[in-house]
This record gives structure tokens, sequence and C-alpha cells, in this order.
């Protein structure tokens, strides 16, 4: 079986230099969620058919595995597949998707699947409450399918059907050839239409069996921003329903974004307004509070992720407390019990077991050791202009508030700085050591005055 | 008046090891919903019947006053009541509650009571746009209920009835422990229903006096986290209309969390995606920025607190000026006037009248005058790694950007602290206290060269 | 033509010690909307109509060029519109709109005025649902509007007429002052009614020519907080509606809030829940990541800007890369491919090409050249307490971490300066400069012990 994606289109309402199918939803190109759904029912081949845009398409998408084939000029539904008939195995069945209807179910498209397997034509049609534009599925007295009717060409009878033609169907390759070969323009748009192959394949008699979708959101279509967010909403309604339904507690299931893959433990908690990104791993009984971004994280059993804080890349050890106001980057990994306080910023840092970062600090190309306390406004200065250098902070040390770890710098072990430091070289194990300025009070000192202005 | 509280139930819905009824909405427990709704009666004494998740019930509520029925194993609801049975005086009434269904409202509660008084059975009943499922409730010519009829026992015109039976019922306790006793497990479910008691006073010939919420959300019960979810947003709404209606302006109602007791004043302004937890009292002209996290909080007349703020136990003087992105936590007690800027965090600390903490310090166990200036990047050591130790800032100090004030250390009331100072004794008053290595440039040197890799 | 605004109602359901129509609807004045309205018309003149909350009203709209008439004591919209007619011009028309009915469209009004220039009244009328409450408008068997006739007056054949009077009116200034003089308040309001006009005209055989807005939202009125509210969301999924259909991607359109005048250029993408005040200008291809706050600020092409910003007052060069948590105040202007990351303030300061101050700082009355590294922890300490002054940072230099250039300084081109320097006078450059403290270890220090309670 062959799956052709239809994506040549331009998408002129999308008013956007883009090609369409190339345009986000849940943090995934249009096309993507296709060729997803193409990829799970496991086909021989998937050729995608691209035009508008021209190179961007296949160059982002990146894929080795596709087959791409070009239509240009564009001529309508009817001429885009038979671009793709290179590319199918004519002994096989085609299944026929289009790139900017990127909800289909897997499921939905198997039924399809198995039905042109025993040579029958299967076609995905809807009922929709106000069908008007669409192509109206005409049955016969025996519920076969006998027609489908464009709206302009239907009489008043036809238009009161509520079913309608979604465009994918599925059905045997030389079939299809067959009809596709036999495609006339001669109509006012002067192009090549797919649904003309259903119409042959009534007229001729074949088996016409229509599916449906499970919901009528898996055949809507994008074609302008406004019908991007109402599919965004719909998939992310979908995605909180299935977190609540497998025990996530989400305190307002409208105000969450999943955008990849989040999986859950038991009984976690989102609060509202969170955003997720990539693939993100919560264990159990973790809370994640108001208003976080967390991307590409690993967070363990009871972790706390207070308000407001953008985690992207990290691993965090189970019952960490992070946050309000924490930026964790790519290449922290914090060990079990640590906190990581307001204004602070991890990357490429390691942090062991229950060391603290409390405070406006920023570590970066770190490795700090267990039970570590690491006062506020401290600085790993990791960047000469030029090269990045690596901190070590070992054990049980503590560093004194407002501290310049100049790196490469090791502290030793159950070391204590100063506040205020400028740590140039290593801190030895068990020692304070500091670099400080004798405090001085200057007699007879005035205040400036107010310049006048 | 005895209030008989179900809350043994499973929840198997809910995918959680927490007991259901102590799941959050509206940061407190689903079961603390209904006993305050309880409390609200006065009643002579309330009785909880639990069972799954065994003794976490009990403890977690914690409420010595109230009596606890063990139900095990769980045989239905009849069964349940009968638990609570010797904890109910035979001569007064009872009233049947659930804790799954925290929503209802005391003034549903006290008319049932006042019919449950007068000798007669109050049965809470609803119209439901969708009955399937419900108990019918029948009602005979003169529309007095003669009985329930289960979904599945309802003939096509009892399946038309839209009133169902949500449960909740008051009536006397000596009838209800009459009419339990007889009450029989002879069914599918092999349980004992406590719909059957009304059953046997509608057979009776008993007074059935239906008493009807105010609104269908009041009886909605919770199986499952989306059914949680659709409660937390109707109580929000609920907490928005009322807020709207006593005179705040919200700039998005469905972007609103109240968890817990806000109070406003005269003309607040409350803009989009703020959440309050535990008590917070806003005084008059208060405006609360985007995204704000808000707990335990008194904030003065006309204090404005800018956006992404995070407040918890802070007592806020009046036309302070709080943000954004600052953090105040428990201890902190600002004056008047007081301007508290980005990136500060404050902890346990007093700030006096018109002071300033504008940019990027951390103020812990600090008192700190009128009219002094905090300048960026300024920390209280407050923590030698065993001991907390207390700064006091006197009035009109400045202190310089970048100072560690090490304590216990005193300013001197206007005293100035040079920039970079780390201030390990007390500071005179009006004088310039500083610590300070010469500046000096390096000849010669040159820029570190890039690493080869 | 002179438009009369109605804007002297108390508003008691607002709850407020606002006047109604200076309550803040997308961040103007309701009045505010009304009068652009106005304006957009060209009109001859504009007279507001004030009585409760007095002088407040004008003195807050500020504008020179309307003119005022005091409605004291406040006897209905007919003694309203009386008082203003000493400023409208005789032979001129009159279109009536109320302060408090903000969405009017100006291609709605300009309709009326076209019908009022040819003599007739042209009334502005709209079919609700629900219209309880509401005038209805009684039109003959030729479809001409004959009376209003109010919900209490009305028969049951007239309550069941759905199309009402919302009270917006455009008529000749003559016949409307003809009419007002006939006004009688023999009511049980004791009264004066524009409506009555109505009703004189029609039994006066005048030509009424209802108007109908494009959408009914344009004639709601606001009596209450919670009407406020519905208008705000009304309004912002208009708003949204149009920034989609001009091209930008909305990730979820009802959580934007614009408050001012958003441009956006091609291709930009909103994340959720971000807040727009005042004038913005986005280039093409313009990111704004979640929960960002931006006023008065223009972004060039290619920006980012992460999440949790907070901008105003701010110029953003093409690709400069923001945030997460930048802070931008005003004066701000950041030159191309400037990088500002997490926890750092801006304010007043000219950043050159490539510069970075990618962490924790304050940079403040400061001009910051091209190619400049500012590290973590750097403060400009711009302020003496009295004066502000300004530092310089010319191109390519390098600031270490943790210093602070105690202004007015100016640090050369090239220069470096070491971490945890406190600059007091100028850096030369291309050499490195700081002030450090020779770095000691104490031998024989222990760590300090935990006080007993």
């Amino acid at each position: 079986m062959t799956v052709v994606v239809l994506a040549a289109g331009k998408g002129t309402r999308m008013q956007s230099d883009l090609p369409k199918v190339l345009h986000p939803l849940a943090g995934r190109p249009l096309i993507g969620h296709v060729l997803a759904a193409a990829d799970s029912l496991g086909p021989d081949g998937i050729c995608v058919v691209y035009g508008h845009g021209g190179e961007t398409l296949p160059k982002t998408v990146g894929r080795a595995d596709l087959a791409w084939a070009l239509q240009e000029p564009q001529l309508g539904t009817g001429h885009a597949v038979q671009q793709a008939m290179p590319h199918v195995d004519p002994a096989g069945d085609v299944l026929i998707l289009y790139g900017d209807v990127p909800l289909i179910r897997p499921d939905t498209l198997a039924e399809m699947v198995m039905i042109a397997r025993e040579g029958a034509l299967a076609l995905l049609t809807v009922e929709l409450a106000d069908p008007a534009g669409y192509g109206r599925i005409v049955r016969n007295a025996r519920g076969q399918v006998e027609a489908i009717v464009e709206h302009k060409d239907a009489d008043p009878e036809q238009l009161a059907i509520r079913e309608v033609n979604t465009g994918i169907l599925c059905l045997p390759a030389a079939k299809l050839a067959a009809w596709l070969a036999r495609l006339s323009n001669d109509n006012a748009q002067g192009e090549y239409y797919l649904t003309d192959v259903i119409a042959m394949a009534a007229g001729e008699g074949e088996r016409i069996l229509p599916c449906h979708p499970a919901a009528e959101w898996e055949v809507l279509g994008v074609n302008s921003r406004a019908q991007l967010a109402g599919l965004e909403r719909r998939l992310q309604a979908t995605i909180a329903d299935a977190l609540m339904a497998a025990g996530v507690t989400l305190v307002d299931p409208a105000r969450l974004d999943v955008r990849g893959r989040l999986e859950c433990g038991r009984d976690c908690l989102i609060d509202v307004n969170c955003v997720f990104e990539g693939h993100v791993v919560l264990g159990d009984n973790v809370k994640v509070g108001a208003n976080c971004v967390i991307r590409d994280a690993v967070l363990g059993d009871g972790v706390e992720v207070k308000a407001f804080c953008h985690l992207d890349g990290a691993k965090i050890g189970a019952q960490a407390i992070i946050g309000p106001y924490a930026r964790l980057r790519p290449g922290t990994a914090l060990a079990e019990a640590v906190h990581i306080g307001n204004f602070v910023e991890l990357k490429n840092a390691q942090v062991g077991y229950n060391s603290k970062i409390n405070h406006l600090s920023y570590v970066g190309d770190a490795s700090v050791g267990a039970r570590v306390n690491i006062g506020a406004g401290t600085i790993t200065c990791n960047y000469d202009g030029v090269n990045k250098h690596r901190t070590v902070i070992e054990d049980e040390a503590f560093i004194g508030s407002d501290t310049q770890l100049v790196a490469p710098v090791t502290v030793g072990r159950g070391a204590t700085l100063g506040a205020g430091t400028t740590l140039t070289k290593d801190a030895p194990a068990e020692q304070l050591t500091l670099s400080r300025a004798k405090q001085l009070t200057m007699p007879g000192w005035k205040r400036p005055v107010k310049r006048p202005k």
C-alpha cells in the first residue's frame, strides 16, 4: 500500500511565505501530523506531491524515506495524484491524504485500508451540520454511494443531504490509474478533479464503501490562520482529555499546551497556563506550578516546579524543588532533593544530592557536589571571551554570596568561600578562602548634591 | 440535626492513589467544600462515612469535631448510611450529603432542613437536559413524588421524565432508621441502595417534598479528573461573577483562579491569568498585573502589582509599587509607598516608608528603615551555613550596588555604602563606608586565544 | 453634522467611584471608543452630555475640541439630548450615541448619516434572540416603522417581535429640536424619554429608516463589570480575528490581549497569553513567546522574544534574541542581532550590533557599543542618590562578571574588565583593568556552629 499526500497547494488565505503544510500545529508542521498517521499504517511507501514553495517542503521535512513528486503547474487534485503514480506499486492499494488535514486518526485510516484490500473503494465521508460548499454523497435506495454532487450542481433535494465527501479515499492502484487516465479538465476551472474518479467508480458499478471518522475534526482542513488556531485548540483539548483520563489533574484543561509528547506518572498536577514542548516526562506526584514552560525534560517523582519556571533540556531528580523563576538550560542534571530558587540560571551543570542554589545565580559549565550551598548572587565565570571553562565545586562546600568563580577552578570538599570573593585559584578543602579588601569608613565624606538641570 | 457525608467510594476513574474526596477543588479537598456547607447549617453533628483509602481521609481532614464511620466492605449507599446511624440522634433529622458533590449551596440545604423539621422527607431533585443514567422522579397526578425509577427499569414514558434524583435527602432520623433496617440487597449488584428508602416512603404514603438547587452544578459529582476540571471552572466562574458584581474589574473572568478567599476593596482591577491562594485582601484601587501569583497577602489601598509577581505571606502598604518579577516571601512587611522592582526577593524583611529596592537583590531577615535606597545586586548574607542572622539598615541609608551585607550587621542612619562593598562590620551613620581594592590596568595583557578543539 | 454622546449616567451596578464611561475597555475608556467612532465620521462637532462624576469626565477625556453639556439633574435621555442642543447646528443633522455602548462601528454609523442627510430619521435596530426588556420595533404592513413599544406596554403579538430599538439614531437637527420641545415626563419614572421622539416622528408620518449593525455586539451596552468583561472578550476576539486574517499565527486567539494598536509584519507568531499595550509594531517573522507583556515597542524583522518578557518603550533591531525574563524599559534601543538574556533589566540604554547581555544584569543610562560581551551580574551604578550618570562601553569590550560600573565612566574599545571589578575610573582601550583583592585561605578557620535556640 502506498500513501499519497497532496501538499502542493498555495494556501493563499494563510498570507504566508511558508508553504501551508509547514505551518505548525502543536509544535509540528501540519504535514508532520499527516505523515505520522501514514507511518502508523506501515505503508510500503509514502509519496508527497508538492508544488508551491518549491524545494522548501522536501528540505524542511527532510525524510529520505519519502518519495516526492513535483506538481508544476497545479492542475487540480486529480492531476496531483497523477504525479504520484510513478511512485505507486500498481499491484497495491493507494490511500490519498491531504497535507493540510492534519488530525486524521490512524484508526479511521486502518478501516479504509482494510476495505481497499478487498478490492473496493473506501471513501471517507462525514455528516456536517452545515454542509454548504461541500460535495454531497448521493446514495441509492439500498444506501450505496451513487455519486458525489458538487454544491453548485446540486438540486434542492441533494442540497439537503448532510453527508459530504472529505476527499480521503483508499482504493486499488490499478483501478485508480485507469480512472485517472480518463480524467478530463473540461470544467469551469480547467482542472482535473479527483472527485471525478469516484463518479467513474460509481458509474462502473464499483463497490464504494463509505467510512466515517470518529469525530468531525479529523477531516477538518486548514485554509486560514483562524482554522489553524481552531484545530490547535481542538487538538490541545484532545490531549488534555487524554491526560485527565490517565489520571493527571489539569486545573484548567483549556489553558494547557502540549507540543510534542508529555508523559505523566501517577497523580501529577499541572496548574494553569503551562506549555510543554518536545519530549517531557513527569514522574509520580509531580506538581507543575502556573505559567511554566517546559521543553525536553525529565522530572523525577515528587518534583515540585513552582510558577514561572523555564526548563529546557534538563533532568531533575526526585523530590527536587524548582523555582519560582528558575531557568534550567540544556545540560542541567539535578540529583535528588536539589533546590533551585528564584532568578537562578543553570546551564550544562550537574548538581549533587540536596544541594541548594536558591537565589539570583548563574551556574554554567559546572559540576556541583552533594550538600553544597551556593549563596545568592554567585556566578561561574565560565567564558573568557573565546573559550568556556568548567567550575568544580565539591561536596559540602559553602559558597558565600556574590562570589565569582573564575573557571577553570575547583572548590574543594567542605571548603567555604567568603562573601564577595573572586576565586581565581582553587580553594582548598575544609578551609575558608576569600578575597576581600579592608572595610573603611571615609571621614568627612559628603553625599553628592543635586545637579542643576 | 445530623449531617451524614458519604465518602467511602473508591473513585476508580480518578486513577489516583489519593481518596477521591481529597482531590482539590479551588485549593481545598472536595470534602472540605461539603463540610463547609454542612457547617453552615449549624448541625448537632457531622458523621463522615469513609472506606477506600482507609485512615488517610480522617487524618487529612483532621477535625476532632467530626464523627467517622468506617464502611468496610462497601455494600451500597444504603449500607453506608447504616454505618453512620450510631452517630445520629434518633430524635433528630438526618441530612445526607456526598463527599464528591462539592458545590451544594447552604441555601439549598437549609430549605431541605426546614422541610424535614416538619416531619416530611425532603428530596433534592433536578431537571437535566439529558437525564440518561439517572433515576427518574415519578410524580402522581397531584404532582406528589410517587417513586424513583432507575434508568434501566424505566418505561418509555418514564424515560421521558427529565427530573432526576440527586441522592441528597433530609428526613427524620427515626423514619430513616426504620426504612434502612428493611433494605434488601436482592438486586443485580448485591448492594443496599439508599434510593429504596424513598420508594418505601412513597409506598407508605409519606410526604416527599422535592427541592431544587438554584443551579444544576450544585449537584454535579466528581467521578473523573475531567469532571473535576469541569467543576473547577464552574466554581471559578461563580467566584469571578461574584467579584465583578461587587465591583472588581476582571479583564478576563475565564482566566482567574481563586483558591481560598479573595477580598477586594473598591475599584480593584485584576489583569489576566492571576492566581490567588489562601486569604488575600486587596484594599481600594489595587491593580494586579497579568500573570501574578498571590497567596496569603494583604495589599493596601492603591498598591500596584506589576506583571509576573509572586507574593506569599506578605503585607504591603498603601501606594506601594511592586514588580514586575518581584518575589515577596513570608514575613515581608512593606510600609507605604515602598518600591520593589524586578528580580528582587524579600523574605522576612520589613521595609520602611518610601524605601526602594528596585533591581536584582535578595533582602532576607532584614529591617530596612524609611527612605532607604538599596542598589542593584544587593545581597543580605543572612545564612552562615547553620544560623540565620539579621541585617539592619536604618533610615535614609544608601546602599551602593552589588553590596553584600554580612549579617549580623547594621548600617547606620544616613550611611552610604560604596558599590561592591562587602560589609562585615557595622557602618556608621552619615558616613561613606566601603571595601574596595585599587583599580589597576595591567600593561601588556593579551586576551585569551581560542583553544583548538 | 453633530454627534451627541450621552454619558451622564451613574452606572450604579458598576459599584465604582469612576464614572462608568471612563472604565477601560481594551486599555481605553469606554467613551474613548465612542469618540473614536464619532471622529471617524468627520463631524462638525461632538458634544458630550455629562453629569454623574462631575468634572472628572471632561478632565480625564481632556479634549479641547469637544463641547460639554452638563445634565444636572438627570431627567432621562430626552432631557440629556436637550442639554446638548445649544451645541448643535440647527441646519445640520444630529447623531446620538451612548458613552457606554463602545463597540459601534463607523460603517454602521456612516450608513445612518447618509439617511439623515436625505431628511429621514435613521434608527438603529437589532434582532435579538431574547428581546425581553427592550422596546420593540412595530412595523406596518409595508415594513415601515410605526412605533416603538416598550416591553411593559407590549401586547403578546408585539412581545413576539425580536427587532428592538438600540437608541442610536440620526436625524435632522431641526426636526429633533421640535420633537424634544414637545417631550413630556408624564410617566412612571417622571423622565423625558428620547424614545418618544421616534413615536412622534412615526405619528407625523416621517420616514423612519431602520439600519442594522453588522453584529449584535456593536450595540451592547455596559451596565456592570460582567458586561464590561463580556465586551472586552468580544473586542479581543475581533482583534484576534483581524490579526489572523492578516497572516499572524495566534496559538490561542482566546488568550491574546491587545490594548491599543498592534501592527504585525508577515509571518509573525504570538504564543499564548501575551498582552500588548499602546502602540506595538512587529516586523516580519517576529516570534513572541508565551506570557509576554509588550508596550509601546518596535521589534525588527526576525526578532525572537522568549517567554516571560516585559518590554516597554523599547526599540529592538532585527534578529535580536530577547529573554526569557528580560525586562526592557523605556529608552532601550537595541541594534541588530543583540542578545538580551534572563533576569536582565535595561533602561535608557543603547546597545550596538551583536552585543550580548545574557544574564542577571542591570544596564541603565548606558551606551554599549557593538560586539560587546557583558558578563553575568554586571551593574551600571547610574544613580548616586540624587543624580543619574551615564556609562559608556565601547565596541568589543569584554565586561567580566559581577562588575560594577560606577558612572560616569567609560570602558574603552576592546578593553577587558576582570570579574568582580568595581570600575570607578575609565578603563583604557585594549587593556585588562580590574580591582581585586588577593585571594587568601585562612588556616585553622572553623565553620560556625549551630546556635542553640
